[in-house]
């Protein structure tokens, strides 16, 4: 067993490796009407406004469940029946904003790229000047699927100009890169505790502008997932509208004071930039090479194309990875074949030195000679 | 702190006390892609089918979220947009079930009882005769604005004579409360992990037949709460869709033991049940009354109306339980002022005695004489 309490450290983009102290706070039961639970539940909204700089102009708002409910509430709650959305799509994230659109029977119209290249604001600018019925526009910050980095203070301006409102997607984003809050203009930003803050999995939670979110009453078609409600009640009394996970949530409450003991965001970029240049450049040294170009690599997951050498099977490359304690993460690219390791969660320097030499123990054992990467 | 590894014990329907073996299974994370976690999710969904008695006929279908999503999940999984719904309403969750449908834009009728009366499977009889069109009829097993039980092998009777599907939300019932799944015919029970099985807040869960179920491709408005795709997807390699809450899934695994060591569910109805009488008795005794009739009373939560004697304050008597470390929950009943103490969690005889003494001596500190209750 590690000191973060496991046998292993999972290299995935969640749930990931939180620190032991984040579990030990679930070791209570809080009453979801108490008075030291109200409290908690202040105090993380309160910070998430906070580390976003818009503790003025926003309110944050959780919810129950995965970061796609959250995604799906943020929309549901936004859009509007008669109202088009424009997704910017460049990687699975973007295409499931879409699906989530279409089921709850709101048109939704998509911008797309290639997996490995970010999105461009200036085919924003030429479709929102093209189309005057869109009246949302959604990005991803980090898309998963690649671990690129999109340009969203470019998106943000380009949006702010058309005067569209902008959802961002931050899930593996926000709390480790960057985000100048005051400085764009934002409908809402959508996260969850378990990427960048390394809490456990099972909130997620939305910062919405409070002129936007007041004018939202009966939009959502979901009462679970109505952010509107959510805030309203949480307002109201400081309480849940439904059960929360009191756990988890007193989780989240400890890995946000671990957050700013580290120095906030920047202090994470940090850690997580570290990472990731140590990453890159064992796996490189070992033969890998990566998907996307260094600068828009995002600090979070690393994509890798799949050795085309002849004896590297990937199925034992996990498997004797995980039986070394690490776990990585599946390809999700439809442009190649690859497989991912994450930057993020309780693990640094230290870490990832032992993960490359658990990947170059496992290389040595599969028997492959000097790798080689037939470019996708 | 107590031997759960609180300092208060939660006398409500939850969040609510669970054992320090529930608790500690969160001490360490997992990868939602492990085969680990894989065998996990699969040993919960089929101690479900077990418990309730369908593990040929029906699937257990778990969700992220607090028990109101799993309901949401169910309704607009299995209901259409061009059928209508009857859904028995004897207290708020009922009705509830009535604004979530309302919401999806699927059609809502309503039959409706007192608070403190069980629904009535007659009128359901002449509800169903005289409206063809009624595809679906939903009740409450056990509904804890009262803590009333309702007949639902009467009403699972009627549906069935009259070819309707049967939705059950479950939820305070499900795991303490007799339920002979193979005896009676139904679409849908739903519950959660946070009430009677005692585990942690942030799953719940539909057992759904399987011929129901297969025939439910698209009819969901949500893609988070969309249980046919969830279902297809842990069918297909056994993972979650979405991030699932991967510590809340092991605190319900450890559950699950838990409630298997005492007995099942005839193991648990006899403590709870235990706990009731000593509760109810005792509440007597000191002069307080009970809402419901003995022969409606689930052995769940009991709702007591408030005192009218002159210097009895409730915000005082809440307060003075909890110093003494008792958590109890306020009324929701429209009928009459009241409140409610819960008889489920990790509570026995021991801990429902030490409740009382708590209860006599805050109302001596409170001053307040023999009590006196005006009916309402």
């Amino acid at each position: 067993m590690n000191d973060t309490g496991n046998d292993e450290y999972l290299l995935t983009p969640g749930p990931l490796t939180t620190s032991l102290a984040t579990k030990r706070a679930m070791l209570r039961d809080w009453g979801s009407r108490d008075k030291a639970f109200i409290t908690l539940t202040a105090r993380i909204r309160q910070r998430l406004v906070e580390i976003a700089g818009v503790e003025t102009s926003h309110v944050a708002v959780p919810v129950q469940g995965s970061g796609t409910f959250a995604i799906e509430a943020t929309l549901g709650t936004l859009t509007l029946p008669d109202a088009k959305t424009l997704v910017l799509v460049n990687g699975a994230y973007g295409k499931r904003m879409v699906v989530i659109l279409e089921r709850m029977g709101r048109e939704a119209t998509v911008l797309e790229w290639p997996e490995d290249e970010p999105v461009d604001p200036g085919s924003l600018d030429a479709a929102l000047g093209a189309d005057g019925a869109i009246r949302h526009v959604v990005v991803v910050h980090c898309e998963t699927t690649s671990g690129i980095l999109n340009p969203i203070e470019a998106v943000a301006e380009v949006a702010a100009r058309h005067k569209r409102g902008l959802i961002i997607d931050a899930m593996s984003a926000f709390g480790a890169i960057p985000f100048d809050g005051a400085g764009i203009e934002f409908d809402a930003l959508v996260a969850s505790a378990n990427k960048c803050f390394e809490g456990v999995p099972g909130v997620g939670f939305a910062i919405i502008a409070k002129d936007v979110l007041v004018a939202t009453a009966g939009n959502s078609p979901s009462l679970s997932l109505d952010l509107h409600e959510q805030w309203r009640g949480l307002e109201a009394n400081g309480q849940w509208r439904f059960t929360p996970p009191t756990h988890v949530l007193a989780a989240f409450d400890q890995a946000l004071v671990e957050h700013t003991e580290e120095g906030g965001v920047a202090g994470r970029h940090r850690r997580y930039s570290g990472n990731c240049r140590i990453l890159i450049d064992g796996m490189r040294r070992l033969g890998f090479e990566t998907l996307l170009a260094e600068e828009v690599q995002a600090p979070i997951i690393v994509t890798f194309l799949m050795p085309s050498t002849p004896g590297f099977d990937f199925g034992r490359f996990y498997d004797g990875l995980a039986e070394r304690g690490f776990v990585i993460y599946p390809g999700k690219l439809t442009v190649a074949d690859s497989f991912r390791i994450g930057c993020i969660g309780r693990i640094g320097a230290s870490e990832m030195r032992q993960a490359l030499a658990a990947i170059k123990a496992t290389l040595t054992e599969m028997e492959v000679g000097d790798l080689a990467v037939t470019s996708a």
